[in-house]
């Protein structure tokens, strides 16, 4: 076969489809610099605008994934199960998750990413813990995973190099809203972790990057036939993200609303969503016979005190100095705090997630930009949701700064982001439907 | 104006358009190298897929054109008219038409190409021409242009570059096919050459760009548009490329062919599409003041040898030996003939003009790569017409070729080029329609 990356684009471009040997070949040239990254992008855009099907987004994921290393748990016996989400706005349901679950028996190699834009990143939380280190090479990410079932770190470099090249060229050319580059993109990376099972949280609304039930549904039932097809367990949860989950919108203020999750305490939604999470994940793993079952080992654990001591025990092992977590004052505070009020009496008809995370990032808890510096300590925290009566006077949000200069930009993110409105309306629902 | 091309990446993408000074920026910046090639194509790939709308076209054209020099004949007494071609297949109509029109007192600054793949080029046809240069320097056409009347040159390096680019990118990344960037790619190079009136031969069928009707009438409408807004007169003929145009295909022989028309003799069709074109130049110059005054002085020119004495001038004023165009057995001619017969009685159904076009290029008498050099000598005489009868046994086809392993690949084509059916079926349509 003579290799065309003018022919493959042609060909897409015009409704075709591509082979699976072409696509590997595609993946393998192009990460081997023989195909520009002016054929990609035309490429990319085609496969936006055209689509994939099944079989191509099959072989599109394979090449991905054999583009670099694969970690292999076969050697650690409790079945290995992760969760990923599509990225919201307080959204640190990974933090209290993750000890909860491998308190209860399931290993947990998760692997998280940075917050940019105005979605916040895992990794940039856990940071705000003193001398952790999210940055593990494969063999003490396996040390750390045979000794605690816990661990909490950022990608490896090694893993699915092609899908790191191909992002930042996505991201560059207007071709990330794509739903089989997303779908393979994300299942690539957990696919190359050698899980036994995968949770999905799609979210969905305002603060989502899909805005729509019917895309979010497209890219879970997408996720979960690439899973299918390789093996892996996987399953997929459709959460609103048209409101922040929990109150807090930062990152120590997660850490510190994480934290009173995992003593019982927390907002009730963020609470709520941990459990369904975690319940999926254990029945993946095989650790619970019903949802029942997990849900009592899942209240167990926070009980006990065993999913704490887990978070404590991952955190020593990857150098950081828990004594944040006994004592959640001790994590960066803000100088300065700016109440935002109700102007005047009704019931909350919005808390956009969207404007109140562009809102923190304008304050610095956020990058614009890869390269950017955050401030652990700015943040916003949430005091009403969606369906809540108020008073004219009474806070709508807490805003945590630092710089007087950015608390104006901020502000005016976060006071259009709320709408009182005269009708009682409902609750939002918290969890859409489940895709597996 | 904070410029982003991602901005106008994901705009376009998302069906949208882009404003004049947006476009101006953009062709500005990516001919200045601040815009990469991968967005550039990405965008590219957006247009084709989304298309451009009248006053996004018009200011792509417009952003193209001032992107480089624009040549200025206005102390040039005579109107200055040119004839331009989407390419086709034994298409040497400006050979003999710009000095019959220049015979007849418009000025023919004619601006060509060389041939690409399956399409041959008027450069390529005129160097067989001992001693022609093409590549002329714009003080020196000027200067050949006020003498004569009549240049027949490349286009300059200094015309459009920002098209030079773009159409580099376009046909490494499959973004060529879209009507718009095709439009404004001919139109920008042509209203750069200061003219007054331009004639278009659109060509649609098998072995043209455009294969459909429709898509052919878009493309001229498309063009008659741009010019219009420009003030320059803009009329296209829609023209038939199924089989070749007269009998000639390659290079030489295409030359002779040329010849045969300035002295009166030729195949009809390539002499009555000459006239036609000839008669909307003088019309379109104002040389004329009806069809019937046209076509009289394009044929007093032939018959007077006006025309032909006008083609020898510009040859010499080229730097060529106008032996050969008195004595046409002088071309190079090849070493080996090989004539494809009828297998049957019948009537011819097909030509296909894109097969025995393909079977040239195998010759040697085109390029599959810009780098190729051409043999002139070799080449194809078509000897039967789509509605000629046929008897089993009689020539369809006359192949000079100068290597005998290339002949094989030629032949395999030109074989299969041709149909012979039991159905009587007419002549083909040539001229199907004028756009204005």
């Amino acid at each position: 076969m003579t290799f065309s990356a003018k022919g493959l684009i042609e060909r897409k471009r015009d409704g075709g489809r591509l082979e699976d040997d072409e696509i590997r070949l595609l993946i393998a040239e192009y990460s081997a610099d023989r195909v520009p990254d002016y054929q990609m992008s035309a490429l990319l855009m085609a496969i936006l605008k055209v689509g994939m099907d099944a079989g191509e987004l099959d072989a599109w994921t394979d090449a991905m994934l054999e583009s670099g290393d694969r970690l292999d748990f076969s050697h650690v016996a409790a079945p290995k199960v992760d969760k990923h989400s599509t990225g919201g706005v307080g959204d640190k349901v990974s933090i209290p998750l993750a000890p909860m679950v491998a308190a209860c028996g399931v290993a947990v190699p998760m692997m998280s990413g940075r917050g940019l834009g105005h979605t916040g990143g895992t990794l940039d939380k856990l940071e705000t813990i003193p001398g952790f280190r999210t940055a593990l090479d494969p063999p003490e990410f396996t040390r750390i995973l045979e000794r605690t079932g816990l661990v909490l770190a950022g990608q490896s470099e090694t893993l699915v190099p092609a899908d790191r090249r191909l992002y930042a060229l996505r991201d560059a050319t207007g071709t990330v809203p794509s739903i089989p580059l997303i779908a393979s993109s994300i299942m690539s990376k957990k696919l190359a972790e050698g899980l036994d099972a995968l949770v999905l949280d799609v979210k969905v609304g305002r603060g989502a990057f899909m805005k729509e039930i019917g895309e979010a549904r497209r890219l879970a039932t997408t996720m979960v036939a690439i899973g299918e097809g390789r093996g892996t367990r996987v399953e997929a949860v459709i959460t609103d993200m048209n409101q922040p989950l929990g109150r807090a919108v930062g990152n120590a203020n997660e850490m510190v609303e994480s934290i009173e999750v995992l003593r019982g305490e927390g907002p009730p939604d963020l609470r709520a969503l941990v459990l369904r999470l975690g319940e999926d994940m254990l029945l993946a793993g095989g650790a619970a016979g019903d949802r029942d079952e997990a849900r009592d080992r899942l209240e167990h654990s926070i009980a006990s005190g065993d999913a704490f001591a887990k978070l404590v025990e991952t955190v020593e092992a990857q150098g950081g100095d828990p004594a944040v977590l006994h004592h959640p004052g001790r994590f960066p505070t803000a100088g300065g705090e700016h109440v935002v009020t109700a102007a005047r009496a009704g019931y909350v008809h919005a808390a956009d997630a969207l404007g109140i995370a562009v809102g923190a990032l304008r304050l610095g808890a956020g990058r614009e930009r890869k390269e950017d510096e955050i401030d652990p300590a700015v943040g916003v925290v949430v005091e009403v949701k969606i369906g809540d009566r108020v008073e004219a006077g009474e806070p709508l949000a807490r805003i945590a700064w630092n710089e007087r200069e950015r608390l104006g930009a901020a502000l005016a993110e976060i006071e259009q982001a709320f709408e009182i409105g005269d009708e009682p309306c409902g609750p939002a629902t918290l969890i859409y439907e489940e895709v597996r």
